[in-house]
């Protein structure tokens, strides 16, 4: 299908089903702007989980949706026409030459040419989502509607700039689910973040480096904000000048939101300041195990004493190059352990009579088994929060984004041994999964932290389900968001103050040294006259 | 009774009775290093709680400790023989110091004293407090005694140090209770704390300071600095230097708890930067109402439609001069509310029929009384979060620390006015006192407050009791706090890295420079010998 043709399928959509605006409720009601692919599973879970409380939900998708459906149970979509969203293919594109990448990565050239890819590639993710916001703003049907509705809350997730538009616009108080935003991980935004012991996503850094990765986080850190000041922020910001009066600083409405619930958890993350306004929410998507389909239980029964082997590589990689595989594969097939693969690419010719490929794997039910020996993931954040919860150790092979920096965060902490798509064969695979296996430290460093994980005064899940009704209930949550980002910077560090009491002391000091010399000269001078 | 005399009966008392270690019970053993005064009214609750969930628990003591007794039904005392602590009479005699200056504060000399007066006398407890180290470090029988208790935790407020050097000496994890360590605002030792937005305790600002303002947060910070760096911090690094090999800096053990249980909550503290370390139980100690007895309910129930005025200076001030008495007196015998008054000082000549003076009174079940107005507080944490959690507006009369500073904090929230001791008569009491209870906006505010304060996911004190087990269960929370403050100072805020790139853009300039002017010349004199 052509995008026009996808296109016109939208217009039609929308004149037929589009606004579902769904019944009246006794709970509130949420307007969420969310994001696609693994994004959008955290995000269904709150829906989901809001819903179970008696609250109606709106959900923001544009007619190309990949993940979010136009019709579900628990919440009611509203198609923007004419809008084009991340699709499989942009996705598919952009991926398949972050791995080609990624298995070159040993030149430095190549490394230059992966940022400016990852740049431009946002760029355009950015330009869309500001066609999208365009879209509704100037569709006066859509804002009257969304006006109407008269909503208790935005929910959204940060890393596009949709929701926040939608929420200054309709003066919505507004919560994230956030890890990253517009700018980077989300922390950086409002929180005090020194670059001595916080490390930069992408730099490989853990929280205790030494002088030359201090120095290395610092310019990730330049490169972090250039991309961001220089291709993202001004696609935003000249929607901002553009739509609202008076006018706004875009990075103001991004810091402004009343409670973020962050994904991540310290038993993962590395300590670092944080804001009263942050509510962690790491591992709400865990949940205890249920019994598995009975065909899966017998092949895992099937593996004795020696256990399972579960592999994914997350919601966005489907397909991967054919002698990769094929070296997982023969790996796999050695070893005396079962595995059970999710993967929907090419069947590899050396594959094991002990390998199961599976189209989809009910993973948290799979990680919680106790045959379950390690679990063989990408690093993204959900996959490594479930291996946490269970107490799985984690053979990692990262791709890009934060995946990498993830699995630094467990392999800190005893948990997981991480390997190079670029230098995996049969053999590494083989000898770190043996490690892994038989080396019972990466296991107990799982279970410690499985332990840390789950003793909290409230679960995660219902904290944020908390949090999100308090600010429908107070009508935002002024009193834990500090307003210090109006400052201008000069003023939020100190500087004018600082050049303010260095000139007072030097005028001081140079008033006492020009007195002194006055008064000696003129003395001087007198005695000598005299004598 | 002479300091002689109060020494002997100590050293008697300790061979008596002295260490009641404890019977050993189901829960866990915990070593308290308390303060005196207010803070002690804090950590007793905490102990009582603790006790209610079977742990056993310790009380370190000096042989005249003021408010800490020696037998109790649900703490052992360890009394610490030869060591004078802080009484009644060394409290009483500061305190009127402070209050003389109070009132004559109009005088720029007055504040410089002031500050000196408050830094000798700061410097005299901390002294107290070392000798107490001493004494315990030096006598082999406590040491050995403490150390075979094997405790799980070390439970202090780290205002005084000797908690700290304990529980490295025992090897315990550490939990404070704390909003105030021997440097200053706890906040301030381990979390980034922008002076833009963050007042020092007795500069008297907001959040929201102009220009002259966040000048004096500066002055005021190098204030409190000086206090600590060149009176309290040598103290005990000379006690450091004696007693730890391998060598350690105070600070850092003071940075090293695993839990600080910080007595604040953000409906009354201004939002700052936090870490994952610091749990905020603000408002622990308040509980709802009990009946009170009947003479107190009978003299309330005759104030009619017109209500009470409830007023308490604190723990600390049990008197104050006789013509401030008379004049708040006068201000009472002309409204038409009863009041109850706290004050154990002589009887004012002009106390009026509606005015009940009382030795003590059951504050919390006051203010949660439907008829109670106004409470006239001098701003203590504990009286400003009991008005905080009854929702009851506040006339406050501050006097010295950190009273002022508590109190601005409800005024910029719409819920208090303040007087100065200095300018107090009794028409600015009574005209304070009418605003308050006549304009409906001072009740609102503290209603909404109390409403926000109240509504939390798990109450301040079950949180407070949560993190002291886990870190007993955990053996402590390595994992919510960073060590970052171990790093150097150029290291931490990266001076280091930015010399470096500075110097490496400099050299790359200069060589680029010289080798074009290298070649500049090198080709316009070939072409000027050609020529």
């Amino acid at each position: 299908m052509t995008p026009f043709s996808k296109n016109m399928v939208s217009v039609s959509l929308w004149i037929t089903v589009t606004i579902l605006f769904g019944s009246l409720c006794d709970g509130g009601k949420i307007l969420v702007v969310p994001l696609e692919g693994s994004h959008w599973v955290n995000m269904d879970i709150l829906i989901k989980a809001l819903h179970g409380q008696g609250h109606s939900i709106d959900v923001i998708r544009t007619y190309n949706s990949w993940f979010v459906k136009e019709n579900s149970t628990y919440y009611n979509s509203i198609t923007i026409p004419n809008t084009t969203g991340m699709d499989e293919e942009f996705v598919d594109d952009m991926l398949s030459k972050l791995i080609d990448h990624e298995r070159g990565k040993s030149h430095w050239l190549s490394a230059v040419q992966l940022y400016f890819d990852i740049t431009s590639s946002m760029y355009k993710i950015h330009k869309m989502v500001c066609q999208l916001i365009t879209n509704m703003f100037e569709s006066e049907k859509i804002m009257k509607a969304l006006h109407d509705k008269q909503y208790d809350l935005m929910l959204t997730d940060p890393v596009w700039g949709a929701g926040i538009f939608l929420a200054h616009k309709l003066k919505l108080p507004m919560v994230y689910n956030v890890r990253w935003t517009t700018t980077g991980e989300g922390h950086f935004d409002i929180t005090p973040s020194p670059l001595s012991y916080i490390p930069i996503t992408g730099s490989g850094n853990s929280d205790k480096m030494n002088f030359f990765q201090r120095v290395k986080n610092v310019f990730y850190y330049f490169l972090m904000n250039f991309q961001y000041s220089y291709f993202n922020l001004p696609q935003y910001q000249a929607l901002c000048d553009k739509y609202f009066h008076p006018p706004v600083r875009f990075h103001e409405l991004l810091q402004g939101a009343d409670i973020w619930l962050m994904r991540v958890d310290f038993v993962f993350e590395f300590p670092r300041p944080t804001m009263p306004n942050i509510i962690y929410i790491g591992g709400f998507q865990c949940k205890p195990v249920k019994a598995l389909p009975q065909d899966l239980e017998d092949f895992i029964q099937s593996s004795g004493e020696h256990g399972v082997i579960i592999m994914s590589l997350g919601t966005f990689i489907s397909d991967l190059p054919d002698d990769v595989t094929a070296e997982i594969a023969a790996a796999f097939a050695q070893l005396p352990q079962k595995v059970i693969w999710r993967y929907t690419g090419k069947r590899p010719s050396t594959l094991g009579n002990n390998t199961l490929l599976v189209d989809w794997m009910p993973q948290n039910d799979l990680l919680g088994h106790p045959k379950t020996k390690v679990f063989i993931a990408h690093g993204g954040t959900n996959g490594v929060q479930e291996a946490l919860y269970h107490g799985i150790p984690v053979v990692g092979i990262p791709f890009f984004f934060d995946q990498y920096d993830n699995l630094i965060r467990l392999q800190e902490r005893g948990g997981a041994k991480i390997l190079s798509i670029a230098t995996l064969d049969k053999n590494t695979l083989y000898a770190a999964l043996q490690e892994v296996i038989n080396e019972p430290s990466y296991r107990l460093s799982m279970q410690r932290l499985s332990h840390l994980h789950k003793d909290k005064p409230i679960k995660p899940l219902d904290s944020a389900l908390f949090w999100i009704e308090f600010v429908m209930r107070h009508k935002g949550a002024a009193h834990l968001r500090t307003e210090s980002y109006k400052l201008p910077w000069y003023s939020y560090y100190s500087v004018d103050v600082a050049v303010t009491l260095f000139a007072v002391v030097l005028i001081f000091t140079l008033s006492i040294f020009f007195i002194l010399r006055y008064l000696c000269v003129k003395f001087c001078c007198r005695k000598r006259k005299t004598e």
